[in-house]
C-alpha cells in the first residue's frame, strides 16, 4: 500500500503516520517530493488494518498496490480453470452454449426443449425452479417439482444441469439433482449464500450484480473459493446504466478483462441484459468473438406463451439457426463448439 | 395497461393482439390514431399476462398505467404509516435520529457510545451483529454476542434497537434481541430474505439498494408487507454512478419522492452514501432540510481505531454538535427532534 | 400522446385536461377504466404543445406515442442510407476499417500509418487535428497542419479522410480537406456545432456522448439531417458506468438496437470505448459480429511514443493481424471487407 | 506519480521503465517490496509524458499523486473566492438566490418576474436567450432579442443578469448585456467555448456535465481559468443514473466536496436536477442545508404557460413562500440571504 500524504502536511503528521504503520509490524519507505510526501509499505498484505488510517491528519489518499482476491485471480493461478462434468467441460477451447427455458413450466415443456437444444449443439441445460423477481406479484418457480422435471431431462438428454438456488436452506436440496447451482445476480453479494454455494462443492455460476464492478465480482467469487471451491464460472449478464431501451446494458469488454485478471471461465448471459429477444443471437455471436467460454440463452418451445421473460427467449428453430453462426466465429476464434 | 402498435401494424395484427386480450378476459379500447393504433386495456390488473404479448407481431410497446406495488403506495394508503416502538414513534412529525457504531466491536464501546448519544438526542441505537463485506477478508461482526451487548445497551438506556439481518436462518434470533430489523442494501432483492423478515412481524428498516430504482424499493417493501407486516421504513443510502470521489452518490431528491409516492417513513444514511466523515454532516443536514422522516448515523468513540468503516463515523462530540443543527433545521420544515 | 390521470382524479380535472387539448386543435379520445382515466390524443404530434400539461392538475403521466425524431428513424426510411465517398461506400454488405492515428504528429508518421492500413485492407484514414482534451495541460492538435499532412496521405494512398471539428469557426476550413467530419462524444449535444456540419453538406460521424441514450444520439442525427444534410454516420465509443476498469464501457448492443431504430450507419470505436489497448482487437471483432458497419480503431507505427491516447492504440503489425479475423467474422455474419 | 509493476516484472524491465523516466528528466524511487516493486517519480509534474509509458512491458498501472487542476484546486489558493457584481458578491456569508425563467418570453414577462423575485430576496435574474435544446422541435429561444429585454430588467430592478451562452461567436454578444454568462451542462466539455468565455473576463458560472466527475468539472474550470478569468462559479445541477423518476439525479454531496477541494463558489440548480415541481423547494433546502453559496431556481408567472420546462418552475407565490425558509436555513449553517 501507499500513503499519500496532502502537499500541506506537517512533518510531525508524516511522523505520526510512519509510526502508526510500523505499530501494525510493518515497514516503511517514504519518499519525500517536491510537493508531496509518499510513503510506501512494505511487508505482508495488511489491507485491514492500514485502510483505518485514512481518517489520521494530514492523510490525502491510501492507495492499495495489490489486487484485494488472492484465489480468483489469474497470479495466484496462471492456468485457466477447467470445470469437468459428465459429458461436458468448460474453460477450455471448448465454447460451451449453456440452452433451456427461463423457468421450467412443466415437464413435456422442459423435455421437448432439452431435446431440441441438445440436437442444436447446447452442451448444457438450464431451467429456474426458483426465480427471484422483482415484483412479489411474478410468478415465482415451481420449486422442487421443477428440479425433477429437470432430473429426467439429464436422464433422458445426458445434458447436466444448471439451476438458480436463492435460499441458503435449499442449497441441498438443489444439489440434488443439479450439476451446477446458479447464484442469480441480485444474490451476487448475498455472502451467507456465496458462503453455503461454497462449502456444497457443486459448481457454481456466479452472476454479475448489475452495479458491481469486475472487482467485486472476483471478490465475490472469492468468498466461493475460499470454502474450498474453486470450481466457479463468472457470467456477464449486462449492467445498470442510463440507458432504458435494453433492460440492462451488457458490458462485453468485462470477457477480456475478465479473460486477463483471473482463470476462471467466463460466460455471457446476452438475453438478461438485453431483454429483447431481436438482440440475443447478435449478442452471443459478438460474445463468442470477445473470448467468452461459453454463452446461456433462453430458449422455448413457445416464447410467446411463457410464463417468464418471454419477450426475450428464443424459439427451437431460432436457437438451431443460431447456433450454426455461433460455431464459425468460435473458430474464427480459435475455439470450437 | 396500454398496447401500442407499430405504425405500420396491419389490421390483421391488431385484430390478433386484441383477441389476445380478450382471451384474458379483459376488455379492450382500441384508438385508431393518424399513424398508429393504440389499445387501451379495461379491466382488473392483469400486468403479468398482457406483458407477455411483448413478443406479438405489430406490438411496439406495452405500457403500465398503474402501479405495480399495491400496499406500498400512498394511493391505498393515503396517511402516513407510524410505527410505534416502546418510547419512540417514527413517521410523525418527530424527526427520529438512529445512531451507533459500524460495528459492535465490545460491550463497553458499544455502552459509550449508547449513553453519548442518547444525551445528545438520538433516538434508536444501530450496531451490526453481522456484516456483509465486500471482502471476505473484512471483519463479518461478532454474531450473537453482538446482539447480547445490544440488549444490555438498551436495557441501560432504554433506547430501542436496530441491527442487520443476512440470514433467513437467523431471523427469529435477531428478533429475541432487536426491535427493528435492518435489512442491508446487497440484501435489497434478497427476496427469500425479505420474505423471512416479513412474516417475523418485526419493523423492518430496508436499505435502498444500489442500483434499484425507487420503484424497486417500493417493489421490495412490497414483499414484506404482503406478508402481513406493513411496518417497513426506507432508507435512501446512495445508488451506484460513475462519480468516484465519494463511495456512492446519495439521492437526496428521492426523499421527497418517496414521501409522495409511498405512506412508508423514510430514513437517510448519509455516512454509507459518501463513505466520508466530513460529508456526514452536511448531508445529515440536507437529509433533513429535504424532509427525511428521520437519519441514521454512524458514531464511534474512536473512529480511528474503528474495525469497520471509521473513516465515515463521527466522534461522540462531533455527533453532539451536529444534533443541535439538526434540531434547528427540523424546526424550520415544521418538524422536532 | 396519451395523457394519464391519477386515480383519484375529479371528472372535472378530467375535463379541464380535454378542454386545453381542444384548444391546440387536437382531437381526445378518453377511455375511462376501472381505476383510472387514460385520455388518448388524435391528430398532428404537437408533442412540444401537449408536454406543457404535465404541470395540471390531476394529470399523472404524458406519454409519447410517437418517436420524437422524424427524419433520423426507419420508419420515415425504411431502407439502409448509403455514403458514398469516392473509393468507398459505407452502409452496404461491406464492413468499413476507418484507421489511422489518434492525433497527426508528423507528415512521416502519417504517411507511414496511411500506407500500412490501407495494406491491411483500411477503407478510411482518420487522424486528429483539432483534439478536445478533458485537461488543458494536454496536447491539443496541429490544427490546419495536421489537415495539410491528411490532404497528402489522401493523395498519396486514395484513402478518404475523416477528422474532427470541434469550432462552429472551423467547419469550412476543414470541409477544405476533409472527406468526412467527425463530431466527438462531448460535442455531441453542442447544437450550434451539429447545425454547422449539417449546413456544411459534408457526411457527419457524429459520436455517442457519454452519458447519452440511443434516443438522444437519434435527436443529435435529427439536428444535422434538418440542415439538408442526410448522410449521418452513427458511432458507438462507450457509455460513462460505475466501471473503472474500462474507460468507458462499450455498449455493444446499441449496434443492433440503431439498426432497427434507423437507417444510418453503424460504425463501433473500440478504442476509445475500453482505453486499453488489449481490448481493441476482442471488442472489434465484437463490434462487427453484432452488426456494425464498420470500425474505427488507433493505429500508430510506435504506440509508446505517440502524444495521444498511446496505451490503446494498435501497431501496425497488430492491426494487420486483426484484419484477417475482421474479414472472417464479417463473412459469417453476410458481410464483407 | 507512481508506477507499479507487475508482480512478476522482470529487474530488466524495472530498469528500462527507469531508464525511461530517467529520459525524461525526472528522478526516480524505487521500492523493492515482498510481491511487487513500486517506483516514485520526483520532480515537476509531467503527467502527460510519464502517462504514455502505460503500455511498457511490465507495468501495472500508473497512479496520479497531484491533482490535474492548478489554478482550480484550494491547495493553489487556499482563500474563498469572491465574485463581486454591482450589487451582489458570490462566495461569501450570504447565500445568492438566482431567480427567473427558463427562457425569456416576452418583455413584459419577463419584468413581472423580476420585480417579484426581488422583492422576494433573490440577487440575481436569470433568463434565458438562446437555449439548447435535445429535441431540434422544441422553442431554442429569442437570442438578441431576449438579452435586450434582460438588460431592461436589470435596469429596472438593479438585478445584475446571467444567461446562457451556447455559440463561441456569439460570446462578445452577449457579454455586452449580461453579468454572467452560463455555460450549460451539455457544454462544459465545449472547450472551445470555454477558452472564448476564459477569455471575456466576464465571470462564468460552469454546469457540470451530466456525465462529468468533480475531477472534470474542475478541469472544465480549469479551462476558463488559464485564460485568465478566475470568476468561475460552479453549479451542480444533477447527473445521469439509472434512476428515471427524476430527470437527473442531483448529487448534493458534490457541495461539501468542491467546497474542500476548491475555492470556487458552489451553486445548485435543484430545478433542472429533478424535471419536477415539487422537488423544487426541498431540494433547495437542502442544498443551503449542504453548504452551498447560492441557488438557481426557474420562476414563472405562469408556469402551466411556459414555453421551456413549466412543470419544473416555481409560481412566483410559491417562490415567495419558498424564500422564507431558505433565509432560515442559511442562518441556522451561518450565513444569510
Amino acid at each position: 500500500m501507499i500513503i499519500v500524504m496532502r502537499s500541506g502536511a506537517s512533518s510531525e503528521q508524516v511522523e505520526k503516520v510512519i509510526d502508526r504503520v510500523h505499530s501494525f509490524g510493518l515497514r516503511t519507505h517514504p519518499i519525500y517530493g517536491v510537493t508531496k510526501t509518499v510513503i510506501g509499505i512494505i511487508g505482508d498484505d495488511k489491507t485491514r488494518v492500514v485502510e483505518k488510517m485514512r481518517g489520521m491528519p494530514g492523510v490525502e489518499d491510501i492507495i492499495p498496490i495489490l489486487q484485494p482476491y488472492k484465489f480468483a485471480g489469474r497470479e495466484a493461478h496462471p492456468e485457466n480453470t477447467v470445470i469437468e462434468l459428465e459429458g461436458v467441460k468448460i474453460g477450455t477451447d471448448t465454447v460451451v452454449v449453456i440452452a433451456g427455458p427461463c423457468a421450467v413450466e412443466s415437464e413435456e415443456m422442459l423435455l421437448e426443449t432439452a431435446r431440441s437444444v441438445r440436437k442444436s449443439g447446447a452442451g448444457v441445460l438450464r431451467g429456474g425452479a426458483y426465480k427471484p423477481r422483482t415484483s412479489p406479484y411474478s410468478f415465482q418457480g415451481l420449486g422442487e417439482e421443477a428440479l425433477q422435471f429437470l432430473a429426467r431431462a439429464r436422464e433422458e438428454t445426458g445434458l447436466p444441469i444448471i439451476t438458480e438456488v436463492t435460499d441458503p436452506r435449499n442449497v441441498e436440496l438443489v444439489c440434488r439433482y443439479a450439476d451446477i447451482l446458479q447464484v442469480g445476480a441480485r444474490n451476487m453479494q448475498n455472502f451467507v449464500l456465496l458462503t453455503e454455494v461454497g462449502k456444497s462443492g457443486h459448481p457454481v455460476m456466479l452472476k454479475r450484480g448489475p452495479s458491481s464492478t469486475i472487482k467485486d465480482l472476483l471478490l465475490a467469487a472469492e468468498y466461493v473459493i475460499i470454502e474450498g471451491n474453486r470450481d466457479v464460472l463468472l457470467c456477464e449478464r449486462g449492467v445498470t446504466t442510463f440507458e432504458t431501451y435494453t433492460r440492462n446494458t451488457l458490458d462485453l469488454s468485462a470477457v477480456p478483462v475478465l479473460k486477463e485478471l483471473s482463470h476462471l471461465p467466463v460466460i455471457v448471459d446476452p438475453a438478461h441484459a438485453t431483454g429483447r429477444n431481436s438482440l440475443v443471437e447478435p449478442m452471443a455471436l459478438a460474445a463468442v468473438a470477445a473470448g467468452a467460454d461459453g454463452i446461456m440463452v433462453e430458449v422455448h418451445p413457445d416464447p410467446d406463451a411463457a410464463l417468464c421473460d418471454g419477450q426475450q427467449a428464443l424459439a427451437l428453430d431460432e436457437f438451431e439457426r443460431m447456433m450454426g453462426k455461433v460455431k464459425a466465429i468460435a473458430e474464427i476464434v480459435g475455439r470450437n463448439l
